[in-house]
């Protein structure tokens, strides 16, 4: 039981505590081409047992910090980086073990409040226990989308004034801790995304297309997403792939507009492709000037 | 076809601009308890026909404003209140007449932008042509929620910091007219109401408990409903009714906040009763000290 974090000199395996979606696997491939070793900490119940098994990989629980401690431990991981779809947990899907109930009080306040104050909670607690927390685009700044079109559409004018107001929107919900993502079509809000994310937001809008609640015709209106200003970017950064094309598709918008180099993208050229075939736009905003 | 409107000084009866529910009933049943007559002028698609039966009605649709113009002049009615949930129609169920055809232009540039465009724009035109646009509650003040509470139940401390909560993200989201209702569990945006209406909201509330995408234990969290700020009164205030209960209680909420004096509450006996039943609490809040 003689267990020591790497000191910070030496650069053991990154740790990567994942959940579900393909953009863990995104970036432990990317870390690994750069020639440093990874090791998963999937998460039960969120990953797909069959594709973690081809990386080295360990699971835990929501909860089990004193295992991630022990694990990470062995082996020899002292930077760790959170991702992919495990950040929602409900308090019952949480597994308790003894190093986390020491914790107790400060992991319960975690889960008030919203999901900026449980990741930074969790990230805090982490550097406590002598981890570096790093975010996912420091260490594979390849997952982040890049300014300008993914595929081969453009933004129409009138798309570009409603990317403009879904990031006025985003800006002016951002002290709240909402969500990262609205819907505007033709000037209009058409959803504000809060605990529901992004694909059942996208998957109301069809809904409401089809029950005629929705005025614009189909092919117009954005999905908008970005981080919220002043979020810890080390966590919860907005992501696309191919399923947040086709739920853009299925609700009849024009194209999705996300901040460039603030978003992260597991499968460009799956997206590009869904944009095309689908088709409608993809397009990485620059941050400053649509933030107003 | 010589129809003329009646002179400012001689009051006519009013003319209620009706869609569906409960409300243009309650307000008619209110007008008349004051001694005046009233004159329904049904949407058809919106309105029960069976329901109206019982009053003097006009069948009108969306669209039709030469047959509105007509026949409100035959009635003599100057005054008109809009009511109902009539609010947000798709362009297909508007049926265009040779009077609205003239105006097309400017009726299409009403269908742009959000409901505040909409509204505002539609009473412009009326004006225009001699009417006195009036609110539900000018005519009935006797519609709206008082301020305290409706039935037994009292809200806690923590939903009184969920309500403010809600009033700062409703006075946040105000000038992009998106929607009047929120709902806050312990801090947390659980939803954020634009296009599907707060009665589809709850059910989304609901449907994401049962799927334990929401951390927040059953019987907390508030709805909390307002007019926009610097909302035009006259239109689409916010609505309370027994469904409204019933939807937020199947959502698991505590219960229910809306702004005193400016949300009209059609059955407030059923209200209290559903309440109680539920039992949830349903409060109308002094809108200063909670808008910050």
């Amino acid at each position: 039981m003689t267990e020591s974090i790497p000191a910070a000199g030496g650069e053991g395996p990154l740790a990567i505590v994942c959940g579900g979606g393909a953009l863990p696997l995104a970036v432990a491939d990317a870390v690994m081409r750069r020639g440093r070793r990874v090791v998963l900490f999937a998460v039960r119940g969120f990953v797909d047992p069959e594709r973690v098994a081809h990386y080295p990989h360990r699971f835990i629980a929501v909860g089990q910090f004193g295992r991630f401690r022990r694990l990470a431990a062995q082996e020899g991981c002292r930077d760790v980086v959170l991702i992919g779809t495990v950040l929602r947990p409900a308090i019952r899907q949480v597994r308790l073990d003894w190093d986390t109930l020491r914790h107790l009080p400060r992991m319960l306040a975690m889960f008030r409040g919203g999901d900026d104050h449980l990741l930074s909670s969790l990230g805090r607690l982490l550097e406590d226990h002598g981890f570096r927390l790093l975010g996912a685009h420091e260490v594979a700044p390849e997952i982040l989308v890049p300014q300008g079109i993914i595929g081969r559409r453009q933004p129409t004018e009138r798309d570009r004034a409603d990317i403009a107001r879904g990031m006025a929107v985003l800006s002016a919900i951002g002290p709240f801790d909402i969500g990262q993502a609205v819907v505007i079509a033709q000037g209009h809000a058409l959803a504000v995304e809060a605990a529901e994310g992004t694909d059942r937001m996208l998957a109301r809008i069809a809904e409401l297309r089809r029950d005629g609640r929705i005025r614009s015709a189909p092919g117009t209106g954005v999905l908008v997403k970005g981080p919220k200003p002043g979020q810890d970017r080390r966590f919860d950064l907005p992501t696309i792939g191919p399923q947040t094309v086709a739920a853009a598709a299925r609700a009849g918008l024009a194209g999705i507009a996300v901040v460039a180099g603030a978003t992260m993208i597991a499968e460009p050229h799956q997206v590009a492709a869904a944009a095309d075939a689908a088709p409608i736009f993809v397009v990485g905003i620059a941050d400053d000037g649509h933030r107003r």
